[in-house]
């Protein structure tokens, strides 16, 4: 049996200017996973004031997570990896908190603990196979600090059509520093490494996926450069079974996502949802926005593997017209 | 689309001696509803230590409302209503905590409070139906309790097969008594006879059916006394809406539920899962033991609304096969 395991926390790094199109706003970035959460859970926001879309109006990519699940029927489970906002998904609990700046001296002290405590979670499930996602704005700016911490070399992605690079490098050399760190110190070391340079999903997923794999469950990593650094901590955890990467076609068009795969030993898959030929909001995803998140990539892969790729579009109209209208009334 | 909707939590009530056999040994007991929402959700126990089993060896009725859903298939959602020990079940939060002895002044503080939240999260969920069931040790002394507290004639059952009714009828009145309440002094304020004769379960049913009710979703109660004393509490909010109670053969055969029912203004159906005819640990079932609990009734009507009902004994004995071997191992 598959189940969707979506990780969804919070990171202080995204209220930094510009780094985060994962909301309309500073102020509704911080419940964009919570409602993340309810749109996969339910295909409808429960206690979440607002449907998450970028400035420019793009959809949060769960739409199409929840698309698919309404098809393909997957099981569902929902990691509090330091939410920030209250949510009606049902969550369980691995003792993270939401994430400081990393630019702070020790940003995510729950790191350790909630990966350990993932870790048994993920050997303790008993799925033969888990489909991984997250949730967290202002992700690739940690998952690019927890790179740069193991020494790892893995490209950044971005929410935004224009990947602001040079202030997400400025970022992480402000953490680097203030947590006394060079390029490389946290190899083989990765519960410091997300601790001191990265975010409390990326803690989350990191344990979750080594537990899983210790114990024979096969391990789908559903996202972007996020996922690709967290197969570089589950490799830097000494975890050599086989791992797998499926994006969207968006990531792999941004960045050398399969050459990264391939560096970290992992299998890779780009998906596309075939949004170019849709009208309204969808557009937005062929424009280069968003890209991934909420584990569409991954979403899609089951989509594809269970025949029903061509329904992804009309699927995700349907459910982002019903939740937009709130409380299906 | 059905949800099924686990409520799951604890009462130091519970510890009193005599009074529960949910659980091998009172230290047990604390770890059942965990165990419970652990073996409805994923077939397996996750956190939790051990299956819960009366000290006679009785299985938890979480075992047969598993077995249903593996056939029927629905949807699941574990509201936390004052869990006492770690769960690897996915909860929603709805601001409840474990409920102190009854014979205590104050023993639910939380109790309004959760109703509150709990009438938001029913209301706002998108669901058609919810089939409500309930996990707590010693909670048919607390549904005593809340119906005495409301004036309310329900008789109660219990997982013993000789019930002890003189003991639950002395806490209750000594709780009566150490809140100074009379019987009826909290008719029409089921808020309050939750807190201060009741248990958080109790608050988190009566609020979470209200709201559904109230938003036009159908509402199945699925368990015995304690769904009576949780209708009891609807219908003392003032809700008229039609309310259906399901529960299994077990409990109808040992108090008048199908009359209490009546009176309530609720529809009533018992369902027999047919363990008479089995071996091993079910006979426990035939003999008086447990006989409702973790939604069992409500999961019983779901299946022979399928037309599975003459498969739940043989699913059930899966479950207990699999979920005895400890994580799937």
């Amino acid at each position: 049996m598959t189940r969707f395991v979506l990780v969804a926390g919070t990171t202080a790094t995204a209220r930094i200017e510009g780094i985060s199109a994962a909301g309309a706003d500073a102020d509704s970035v911080a419940h964009t996973p919570s409602a993340d959460a309810e749109l996969i859970e339910y295909g409808h926001l429960v206690r979440a004031p607002d449907l998450p879309v970028s400035p420019t109006g793009c959809p949060t990519p769960a739409t199409v997570t929840r698309a698919v699940r309404e098809t393909v029927g997957f099981e569902t489970l929902v990691v509090d990896a330091g939410l920030g906002a209250p949510t009606g998904a049902a969550t369980v609990e691995v003792g993270a908190k939401p994430g400081r700046d990393v630019r702070e001296t020790d940003p995510v002290p729950t790191a350790p603990g909630a990966w350990v405590a993932a870790r048994e979670l993920g050997r303790a499930l008993p799925d033969d196979e888990l489909v991984v996602g997250e949730t967290i704005p202002g992700g690739t700016t940690t998952a690019l600090g927890v790179c740069r911490a193991l020494g790892a070399d893995v490209p950044v992605s971005s929410s935004l059509p224009e990947n602001p690079r040079s202030l997400k490098e400025s970022v992480v050399a402000e953490g680097l520093e203030a947590s006394d760190l060079s390029p490389g110190d946290a190899a083989y070391r990765p519960e410091l490494a997300v601790r001191f340079l990265g975010d409390p999903v990326l803690a989350v997923v990191g344990g979750l996926a080594t537990g899983a794999l210790q114990s024979g469950t096969d391990v789908v990593l559903g996202g972007g450069t996020q996922m690709l650094a967290a197969a570089a901590l589950v490799r830097h955890a000494g975890v050599a079974a086989p791992l797998t990467v499926a994006t969207t076609a968006y990531v792999d068009r941004d960045v050398d996502a399969a050459g990264t795969a391939e560096r970290l030993d992992c299998e890779f898959v780009a998906t596309d949802p075939g949004f170019g030929d849709c009208d309204g909001p969808l557009t937005r995803y062929a424009a280069g926005e968003a890209k991934e998140g909420a584990g569409m990539g991954g979403a899609l892969w089951l989509a594809d593997r269970a025949g029903q790729l061509a329904t992804v579009a009309d699927g995700t109209l349907e459910v982002l017209e019903r939740s937009t209208d709130k409380h299906g009334t």
